[in-house]
């Protein structure tokens, strides 16, 4: 064994030592975190891998566990035994890991710890279960109860809103121009936080106010369009979710954050009264490209007397921006989608992954709208076409049950007369 | 089954069904919440135990994982084997435990939940294992890391103070006024905070800055003493430490506040130079008096000279106020205490509780006081006799480990020298 | 003249001097604030006295300026005429009181000056000139304006409460249990801050949320009353006003107090839909004493049947606490009282203080209670009496101005009756 | 008189109308500032002028008051006739001013109004009265006491950063970059805030941490140079000071602010030990060019060797930037430079108005610097030159009274010998 790992293991053995107090283990664990940060990339690669097999479960004591448990026949005896169990399975890192919190910057570490881990989980199962181990403790720190729901404005700390630049997912922000837009009065966005990483928002949202369901992310985002008047909007549009923690991979936080904002939108401006977002549909050109270049026109049906134009706007992105072709072929392709959010994976839910995530919270499909984002990767997705899921409080729980049960999706008449007419 | 136990049933059902979204579990653990604050003692008392009965893991689950940990045997399958053995062992009870996180009350609603448990824990196995669960739980979300360290003082608001004063738990407080004293200039009081507990202390201790070692807590407590001056103290005395919350038993506080105090007010006031307990000794009295009845004058050995006034004492607490007699026992006594700490259990450490404490953190004994505490409780507990533990940073370190490994017991020359002459 | 006199007019003079800049003035008077702290009593006295004789205006300046003005003819030359004599009339004192704004305790400073200053002021016209300035200068500082009026509660840090205690002028607090109860869910408490001196109170008012008109102030206070339903209640009784800063006398906070608190609590409570006092008639007892000793039964006319118990309770100030004199009396004196609230100074305003500042505010007298407060002093102002000042909105310009222009009194139809039964 | 005018004048005599309280009249002035707001440029001019004409001081009083002064003849009568003589020359609209402070965006309105009012004040002796009136309240309500110094920085809420964008006057801020540059580890910006005005700084200063005295202002903005080190900094440089609010003129904010900066940069980091400015020459390019047309070669004196050059950077502004005719001419231009500090005013102070700012505050003269401001502005003022005024707590008070007394201007000896040397 290199001196290297001689000595991180040393160090990390320190740490687990029971016989030492509590508060001495965390004094160790801050010095080991100190290494830690030092290290490059490929020494983080090192210290994970020597976590991950030297310091998880021991086979010898789960095996005398199991023997113990096999011969306990009271239940007394059998629940002692499935603790002991219990004990012999959970491995030594899990323990550093939350000795880990003690450390300056607190639960970041570990996120930041664990954005490292996933480069390379996959390359083993020891590297799997050791992610195992770290979203196990990441979900507990992380829970719900502990997240505070924060509006940001304007009126935030400019570190904070310049995170908010950096980690926009969705539509990017070109400028404090267009942040101070997306801010305004007409505007409305929330972020969770966790209040050992005050200042470090895990998701966001943004919302506009509008009049109707808004059709185009980029009417939404013109800098030089008017102002709106919360007071005289009826509809709230989630435009914009972003999770911005890679180290918080599998810990979902998007569900939570609508429903919050929803309901503070909704104390706080009872007249609204349409919750829907304005989303982008990812799969749908490379679906409907691959299914042409697969079936042809017996994959169109009754689209296909359009076949030459699709091919054309599937050759040529930019196509679909001539307007009278736009024209000519917005039904064809609302009517094709429709129909592509209704294509399934083998559990039965949608391809499209936002589908997915919508349809599961509980919201409908409410409306489709072509040339409704036409930056370069709107084309390059979905053809510029972008859908408004419907958040309506009434029905939440009941699509949510229907999906989750009989994979039902929920979608207004429109969308089901769309679906009807392919 | 009765009705009641088929609804709860039903409801904890709802919460762990897995098909809905987190969302959706946890507005259906706030219903379960707010029948619970409903219950009486009786019925949350039945509630437990349907949910220790019902709500842990499955024999055939467990049985069925472990059988296919047998027969894996690659690295890959057997790491998988043992996710699905965890997976197995893992109690449905303990989600139920961290969907309640996010009641209004937050963790304050599990932590007197536990205070519930704990008084039916012992009734048998299933509900101590259900007590495992909840600990477990707690401890993660009471991790140090989450917890802010907070001074209070008489700029502190009513409603926190006020709790002070129910909580203290080793010199009670008597009034506004002996409260007022004892966050006077001289005094510091330092406590921790869980950010989703705020305004609840999970503990505090309570300082007495002075010049030399406190000798006498009647004196600490005279609320008519003149006010000392904090920058001629060169000694800080931890005169009470307290842990309220009964629910958190096994959560451990109290090494991790004397040392967060330790550090503030070295920053605060440099030129304090020591820092020590003013403790009492619990067991002394019962200790003495039953081996005095075991042993007699054996037991006294060198100080067999003072049985009859050993035997008055023991019979009438209030005997030793007697300034004469108490001058005669004076040293015997000391003497007599310091071999008492050197009384150890079956695992080596002393049997008095808080000497236990302090040396398990590194502590010293330092000095043995007469007429130190002359209240009933303090009579009754040791004669009136309390302790110095003395937090010298040089050595904790050393000394924790010397009596983690070695059951050794740090004590300064002084009482060395008594020990030596009994 | 003296040596500390000689030393004091140096350093005033030193901060006066308008050659240095303003900073350097403003350290000067820090360091003269800082003598005048370390001075008695005395020493203060004999320090404002230096003050008004040495650093008044100059009587050849305004002779001059006089001179100028009188000669003055174009608009132009007038105007500038009055700035040159303005400033003439400025005394020096007055920009030394403004510069002591910069001292550590900022204008608490200043007003812990004119609480000393108040004592001497009536000794010379040359100190009443100075109480001028300093009054001036106070009154532009605490302009309502810059005050902030904040909710003071159970929550409020001890440093804050034990104030009220200290302060409390109309029912005094009698213990922590006493305060607690003024400050419990059916009570609320409202105090004015200005900025500069934050946690001292500059006025607050003590408020109880009851049904119906309060009648009687010991069942207020009432310590083991039960706590009433802030939600039912369709009354605040305001019981009890303070104006603790002795130097601000002059500078006047309690209308503004009570229209601010009245208006936060229709804010917060809208279905309250009284606002009425609780309040002592200070001068009912003298005044009826004085005029029977003066006039007799001439006096009394219609209820003169009652002369022997009058002289009765005039003479002995418990005796009314005899319950079947009580109700013989109650009604005699409720009109004796109605008439005394009429009887009028020279500027035809009533002699009664605090009916003077209710009806100045547009306030009615609504309600007239006997037993009302049976503390010694209650008997000793008004052999228990106590009377409700109705705040209504809708009405309350126009009372203001009725009693401004005519010294019409406003009273409820009961009131008017007791009256005309007199 | 016109219909406006007769509303406004009894809108006016309402709030002045002593008879009501003055929480009504406070009610009366903020519907009358609602009136204001709504006018726009000339109707603001309107109004002002109706209140500097009929609600300034009544000559009759004055003219009475004066008699009454006039035939006073003890000292008690003497003083009460000042008395009323100081109230006839108050004018009421001061009154009203003050009542004004109690409208919603409270001072602000007042400042606001004044930069209308500064607008017109030079167009006739009332409407300069008027403006006396009002910056007499306004010096009274931004009393140094009241202010508040805050550090503003990147964690500062973008409104607030958007202001000084919008604000600072001597080097204009670009963008957010350059703003960020500013506010970096190795910079502070401190400004003053008035209690009722929060989030509206009064005046700010920017500095930079540097080794030795800065020497050109375009490095200081450079956002690509490296961030320094404050730890290791030696200097702070105060480069560029604002006070934004028009309404304030002639109240200073300037000297207090940069004592109040200089105090805690030296609590937070003493191993500074140089304060200095970076400042601007703004008349050096102006009073150079004069001279030299005026009195040609006789002006220059021992310069006069370098007459062709001069005659060509006074044509061309860019000239000076070519580097050879920089260098020559570096010496040159630094002795007239320390030439031109020392010409005067007919009052003995220079001409140069950013010289004597500082040295009335007691800087020095310290290092005069070429090609140190090389933007356009920086060029045209004063062909690049920068002047560094060092701020010596030692030596400050000294300064001042010699500047002020004997109009000596403090300048280190570099600076003396290049006078010596012209």
């Amino acid at each position: 064994m290199s001196k290297e790992a001689e000595g991180w293991r040393a160090a990390i053995m320190a740490c687990l030592d029971a016989s030492g107090s509590e508060v001495v283990s965390r004094l160790r664990a801050v010095e080991l975190a100190g290494t830690w940060r030092r290290l490059d990339r490929d020494g983080r690669h090192r210290f994970l891998k020597l976590l991950a097999h030297e310091f998880g479960p021991q086979p010898e004591a789960i095996e005398q566990a199991i023997a113990l448990w096999q011969i306990a026949d009271k239940t007394g005896a059998k629940i002692d035994a499935q603790r002991i169990l219990r004990r012999a399975l959970r491995p030594p890192y899990r323990r550093l890991f939350t000795q880990f919190n003690a450390v300056p910057d607190r639960v970041k570490f570990l996120v930041d710890m664990r954005a490292d881990l996933l480069g390379i989980a996959s390359q083993s199962p020891e590297l799997r279960a050791l992610d195992d181990a770290l979203l196990f403790v990441l979900r507990s720190f992380f829970d719900f109860g502990f997240l505070e729901m924060q509006r940001i404005s304007w009126d935030s700390p400019a570190t904070l809103l310049e995170k908010l630049v950096a980690y926009e997912a969705v539509h990017a922000i070109r400028s404090w121009e267009d942040l101070h837009n997306r801010l305004d009065s007409d505007r409305r966005c929330y972020a969770l936080f966790h209040p050992s990483m005050p200042g470090e928002p895990l998701a966001f949202v943004e919302v506009a106010l509008v009049r109707g369901l808004a059709d185009s992310v980029q009417r939404l985002l013109d800098e030089d369009a008017p102002v709106g008047d919360p007071a005289t909007a009826d509809t709230a549009i989630f435009y914009s979710i972003s999770s911005p923690q890679k180290g918080l991979r599998g810990v979902s936080f998007g569900e939570h954050l609508i429903r919050g904002a929803a309901r503070t939108l909704h104390r706080d401006l009872p007249h609204l009264d349409t919750f829907a977002t304005l989303s982008p549909i990812p799969g749908f050109r490379v679906w409907l490209k691959t299914s042409l270049a697969r079936m042809g026109n017996s994959f169109l049906a009754g689209e296909s007397s359009h076949r030459a134009e699709f091919d054309k706007i599937v050759a040529d992105r930019e196509a679909v921006l001539d307007e009278p072709l736009a024209e000519r072929l917005a039904e064809p392709l609302r009517r094709l989608c429709a129909r592509y959010f209704h294509v399934t994976r083998s559990d039965g839910s949608p391809i499209d992954p936002v589908a997915r995530f919508h349809l599961r919270n509980g919201a409908c499909i409410e409306a489709i709208h072509t040339v409704a984002d036409t930056s370069a990767k709107g084309l390059r997705q979905s053809f510029g076409l972008m859908v408004n899921y419907r958040y309506d409080t009434a029905s939440l729980e009941a699509n949510q049950e229907a999906f989750e049960t009989e994979r039902r999706i929920a979608a207004a008449p429109d969308i089901r007369a769309l679906l009807a007419g392919t």
